[in-house]
């Protein structure tokens, strides 16, 4: 059997870091970062298209980086996109919207700590991704500390060690273990029944709330006079909020009247959200409420981005709510 | 010994929910939850004084409830207060600041289902709330699911299973084994050692932001038209934030020179933000940003709403989060 072609696309972020006067910031390219590896049994290529901290990463970049990979995608086996660990989990949320129906495995790494350094978590997770990349099924991973997940489950939740990354509502597509790369054969993605086409355009002005006791809801308004275009706002449990004094309820209702979506996901980071379960989800649903059920809120933000982006007024925006895209959300 | 003395003060919330048209709504009197639970070793009072479900407790409900705690705490040996799960949280880290060097334990509790369905997790934490109030130090606490919490270090995670609650950043004061309440001797909480005082004034005039790539820093200056006296931005990983194209730590800085307090948390769930370790983190330190090491966001956004309605400027509230008030942040 030939060796797998596979492509390394470098974007900066702490894996390529060095120390500076002014803190870690990202230097070494993707050529230096394969030859610290060990030699992997593939052919890879390396390109580096970006040499930012994570924290710089914008809809911009995630334009570019998914144009690379869609240009890319026919001539390898599979892609590897390193990147910083800040914004990981939003840049394969969108990616997995903008390329849907992907051809190739796309697998994001990174680390907690730069490769150059003696105890990085770097050269693990960068051949897990390798591995990943030419053994998985076609669609948008992330690889970090022995796990394989898709990449629109993730959340980053950890800022110092290495399982910096959590897989929400969907187990681990894959582990690393004695026996290798061990996939969890419960879980089936999304069927890519389409060909695949490369759709970028994004609306940028949106905005994500955290709801909290005394949330003066004027703030939603005073964010859409100022141009913002949907909202996420990450509410309580199952999706509650206020509605006595501080009306957050109506406000949505008022929003959704003119054209503005409003999304509500959960604060809390595990299990979904159910608007139908206490009276105070069950009046924002009356007001047009959109819910994010089981999603990320990173997945939630990127998805409205990429809908209104797309054209989609505050009703589809709703039914795009209600589809299951590339296994971002469970659906009933 | 005399049987202590305990008050259970109630606010409704999902424990004394029952079933209606429009979904669950708050019910059930608190002499009515003492009578599901097998007769306590305890002297217990029972004062109803609100009966919320939880998403509409606010600033207001906030001030009422810490007045009656303070109000009770000469007359008893501990008080437990039933709440709501959605915004318990919050709850408990506003109390925990507007009555500092509380005199007796004070315990927050509630369930994820209703006290009157058979398999609820309800009369387990009323009766590991009544255990923690009549046997922990004073301080204000969370006792759930077997887990009794530092109330200023809980984040409610989950929606759905009873194990809602996690401390973040500091193990569990105490666990339910089969040798009954076991301590963990390695945590100190901060010495009492002021008067009691009830502080109740607050400023409900800030906000709550999710970082996401592409947010658009305008959206800050609109909410400050609007009204808004100080922001909390959950930033990325350690702190991190964007300052190419859209300048965020530019945007800070204008905030900081208007006397607008920013507050940078992680939206990492666990470990600490440091802005010192990155060029990103470092820049927005320059420009004034007030780091809120490792406190929860719901310590963080209530930390700001009491300390700006104690009349600090903005210097004073970058001096009051170098500051462990009640064991909320750790600091080197």
């Amino acid at each position: 059997m030939a060796e797998k072609r596979l492509l390394l696309l470098t974007t900066g972020g702490t894996i390529a870091s060095e120390a500076s006067d002014s803190g870690l910031v990202p230097r070494e390219s993707g050529q230096s970062l394969v030859q610290r590896l060990e030699k992997l049994p593939y052919d890879i290529d390396v390109k580096d298209i970006l040499q930012l901290d994570s924290s710089n990463i914008q809809p911009e970049e995630w334009q570019l980086i998914a144009t690379e990979i869609y240009d890319n995608m026919d001539k390898y086996d599979g892609i590897v996109l390193s990147h910083g660990t800040d914004t990981m989990s939003y840049t394969a949320s969108m990616l997995s919207f903008m390329i849907q129906n992907v051809k190739v495995p796309v697998v994001l790494t990174g680390s907690q700590v730069p490769i150059n350094v003696v105890l990085s978590d770097a050269p693990d997770n960068l051949r897990l991704a390798f591995v990943a990349a030419a053994t998985c099924e076609p669609a948008i991973y992330l690889a970090f500390d022995r796990k394989v997940m898709l990449g629109c489950r993730t959340v980053k939740v950890r800022t110092i060690n290495f399982d910096a990354f959590e897989s929400v509502n969907l187990p681990p597509i894959a582990t690393v273990t004695s026996d290798g790369l061990v996939f969890n054969k419960t879980i089936s993605l999304p069927k890519r029944n389409k060909k695949c086409q490369l759709k970028t355009n994004l609306e940028t002005q949106v905005s994500l709330v955290k709801l909290f006791p005394g949330f003066d809801p004027n703030l939603l308004f005073a964010m859409v006079d100022a141009g913002c275009k949907g909202i996420v706002i990450e509410a309580y449990g199952l999706g509650g909020m206020n509605y006595i004094r501080r009306n957050l309820v109506a406000a949505i209702g008022k929003l959704i009247d003119q054209g503005i979506p409003v999304i509500t996901s959960s604060q809390c980071l595990y299990e979904r959200s159910d608007l139908t379960r206490y009276e105070v989800g069950r009046l924002a649903l009356l007001e047009g409420a959109i819910s994010a059920h089981d999603m990320t809120s990173e997945s939630a933000i990127t998805k409205l981005m990429w809908g209104l982006g797309q054209g989609m007024d505050v009703h589809q925006i709703a039914r795009l709510f209600e589809t299951d895209l590339v296994g971002e959300v469970t659906l009933e």
